[in-house]
């Protein structure tokens, strides 16, 4: 696998339009998308800043586990996400040296990306998710 | 202030040479700058992901900071950096808006670059750092 970039850090906020105004307000960046993700039961932004992004991740449901997370930790670091060509061969390459995934196989992240996370046990402490993006393919 | 980018994203782990090498096998990324900073007593690697760098920083005090987060937290995300073109300025502009900055004034980090810290408090939970790279000055 090559990492290309860093394709996002993703923050756990509170409140979204706060954690949104905060960015715009002082470090002059904008959403580029912002969704409803009901199965994660979370609002996401993504904020472009360069060629990476800045996401902001709200709970939706109080019992879910981003709402735990703010709860014990407060607001603050929740993910790094690398970007990578093939992601089902990063997949593979990292299964079969014995890393700890926790999605098996790709799935949809925000704005449509397919995305796939590590255990912050295989991340030095860091959970960290696996980008490929949309259009990128096995040719990227 | 505009930040520009992610310039990088910062882990602090137990062992630096097992930190680096758990990224050139999985991550296929290498070392750009690696040094002993004696100020922070630390020893820290920068390894290259695509324009941004992942910062690896390891404590060589044990009474220090970094080595006290290390024992009460373990291995982990340590901090963000964004870039922006004049970090006086930024600094200037956080500091008239209230936010609390760590270092007032830029001081040298890894790699040469011009670096403040700005407190979790101010930076939505994330130790939050900005970065100008050396040679962008005023004009950058």
């Amino acid at each position: 696998m090559h990492a290309h970039r860093i394709h996002h850090v993703a923050y756990v906020v509170a409140d979204l339009d706060v954690a949104i105004a905060h960015f715009v307000a002082r470090y002059g960046i904008h959403v580029e998308v912002r969704e409803v993700m009901t199965e994660q039961a979370v609002e996401a932004a993504a904020l472009g800043v360069g060629p990476g992004q800045i996401e902001l991740i709200q709970p939706l449901d109080p019992d879910g586990p981003i709402a735990r997370f703010l709860a014990s930790r407060g607001e603050g670091f929740h993910h790094v996400a690398y970007e990578v060509d093939d992601l089902e061969a990063a997949l593979d390459e990292l299964r079969d040296a014995g890393e700890e995934l926790i999605d098996q196989v790709p799935r949809r992240g925000l704005g449509g990306h397919m995305i796939a996370f590590v255990h912050p046990r295989s991340g030095l402490g860091v959970l960290t998710e696996l980008v490929q993006r949309e259009n990128a393919g096995h040719a990227g």
